[in-house]
């Protein structure tokens, strides 16, 4: 018998006959004698539908009343799951953010959970009781709602595993697992049995969107082993976990690809030192997300910046960049849409050579050109044209034999 | 200055732009000065979504998630409204029962507020802030989402009023106060300004559907004074309070009518002790709520017991009554429907006689048969045929010139 805590995100629970679903999923495993904790999502459409009310209102409405009226949108889900598990004959007691102790900062729509006192949570598995718990939310320490911001449904699967010591998180979701690469581009992609946090990390911050890169630091922090697989079917999906030996033998884990990038190069600027700091400083107080930067040597005393960012974020990025150009004295600078990142990914880099040639080669015989180049201990990435994006993906994927 | 709390029910907070009327109302009032709690129900229809949401579900959803379920709906409210009087520039804070500190016992559904600690709503009130509150929910003390069934809004908001010792409790509905009758019936009905408790409670009680009677029995023991009018204008509303001498001047405060009544008489009833709590003991385990019960006289040692009960719950009573008919060795029993109750209120008819007899001669002028009579100190009760209803509630209230 095992301590698992399960989480099933808003497409799993998205109608009544859905939910049912899940509850017969979760009967099966409790009647297999496991302990179980299930978070939930909100409905899908229902947080949606919450957000257009409030702008019906007003169009800033304030975060501690959003916080306020989007909690109820898991709060709705528990309760049906209870319903829909105590129709079927199993025991249940649904329990909010704030009773099932997931304490966090006052941060509202964005809280960071501070510690977790899952003392109704225990005492209702000592019970024998199925908890189920509403992710995305919980409370400041002096009593307010708070909601822990995107991929906070994974987050609170991850943090309550980690403080009911569960034996295993199962991230339930539309898909099956975490693959080799996108399998509507690359039709002989394969679900990957196991990955290292790292490596996960890496993946999900580079548009493989199973999970947000802050659920998967919590689990690296907390040593909590995930799984992320699909609640439309019974395969076994991806597990995630400290990296073990036997991972390095695999030199590249698999081949992502992000879209909807657009990069920005400054030309001719002065190589002198607080160049750099003052267009980033601008950018970051302009809350413009910037993903890779590069600078290569300079000839002349003068160099060029380049650095990519979301396309959506191209506009901020130019009102912010341009002034900035004319007063540290660079000759000028340049914006382009329509490119993306395609990166292998693997602890297996770390130990093995010829990773970086090895894919240069392939977007070569593919006829990908390369337009920028940045490297990780365990990623490489390079920025490409957009519609060369797809074979550069397969390319690649072929290349290392995934 | 005043410190005031306001009830808004689901119909006057039923979409975004009566949410933001309701904010309007709140914000002149904030603005002259007073200190302000605004207890809200669910936006109308939103309970009844969610019960159907469960339904299709369970046919029988466990009570303690039905709580869960249902407060998310006042959640919703406290913060849409928290959000709207925001944008007026309006400082607020939203609060669930929960968080101001309603506590009840365990009986979900139908808990009973047991204390009130309103610590959160009382530093909010210090801060100038209107505090918005949750109406119909609360928690147990080990910290179980609770709701208060039938006219919970109502008791949150004399009980919040009673707990923040508050100047007032309006509480604003869709009607413009109690009147003398029904205004739809009776075209020249008034409305009252003043009324006692106690009065307030029969019309409660008597289909005059304003309030719960329980919200105005919590008012009396704590002495809350509070005031129903309408959330669509401005004029002044009834004023409920403790009697005064000048309201016994008063005989008869109003007629009320309630409609969708039956009627069971079990004749040749043995008139012997321990029959009769046979008869209502059966009734109360089956959830039978009755309504009047009369007994006449015996003649021959035998007796007629009658008792009205809600249309609605005749079957219910029959199946019920039908055994112990003869067990007791009755002659048998008849029910009816199709009949109705005329009431006349007054705590003046502590102090005058004649009340009945101008009741029974205004019937019996307007051609009204009476079929049952019922009497307590402050009312009179007649049961009717449900057709000739409508001009008796006409005669009453012409006779004692409302």
């Amino acid at each position: 018998m095992s301590l698992i805590v399960q989480k099933y995100g808003g497409t799993s629970v998205g109608t009544p006959e859905r939910i049912l679903n899940v509850a017969r999923r979760v009967a099966k495993n409790h009647s297999e004698g496991n302990g179980l904790v299930i978070v939930v999502s909100a409905m899908s459409g229902v947080t949606d539908n919450l957000i257009k009310l409030a702008k019906e209102i007003s169009t800033e409405p304030t975060a501690r009343e959003m916080d306020v009226l989007l909690a109820t949108g898991e709060q709705v889900t528990i309760a049906l799951l209870a319903i829909a598990l105590e129709k079927l004959g199993v025991p249940a007691v649904s329990f909010t953010g704030a009773q099932a102790g997931i304490v966090t900062d006052g941060v509202h729509t964005k809280a960071r959970i501070k510690n977790i006192a899952p003392k109704m949570v225990k005492s209702a598995l000592a019970d024998n009781k199925v908890v189920i718990v509403a992710g995305f939310q919980g409370q400041t320490a002096d009593g307010h709602v708070t909601t822990l911001g995107r991929g906070g449904s994974d987050l609170t699967a991850i943090a309550m595993a980690a403080a009911v010591k569960a034996d295993l998180c199962q991230i339930f979701t539309d898909v099956d697992g975490v693959y080799t690469a996108d399998p509507r581009m690359v039709p002989n992609a394969s679900k990957i049995a196991e990955l290292s946090y790292d490596e996960m990390l890496e993946m999900a911050s580079l548009g493989s969107k199973v999970m947000q890169a802050r659920s998967v630091e919590f689990a690296k922090k907390f040593k909590v082993v995930f799984e992320v697989r699909s609640s439309f079917n019974d395969n076994p999906g991806t597990i995630v976990k400290e990296e073990t030996s036997n991972m390095e033998a695999v030199v590249v884990r698999g081949v992502s690809l992000e879209k909807n990038q657009a990069k920005v190069t400054i030309g001719g600027v002065p190589d002198k030192p607080g160049v750099a700091v003052r267009i980033f400083s601008a950018l970051a107080a302009a809350a413009v997300n910037i993903d890779m930067i590069v600078q290569n040597v300079s000839a002349a005393g003068v160099t060029d910046i380049s650095f990519t960012l979301n396309r959506d974020e191209l506009p901020t990025a130019r009102k912010t960049v341009e002034p900035i150009v004319r007063d540290i004295g660079a000759t000028g600078f340049t914006a382009q849409e329509g490119i993306a990142k395609i990166s292998v990914v693997g602890i297996g880099m770390r130990s093995h050579s010829g990773v970086a040639a090895s894919l240069f080669e392939a977007l070569a015989a593919a006829g990908v050109n390369i337009q920028m180049i940045s490297t990780s201990e365990i990623k490489i990435s390079v920025i490409v044209d957009e519609k060369e994006a797809p074979q550069g993906v397969k390319a690649a994927h072929d290349k290392f034999g995934l």
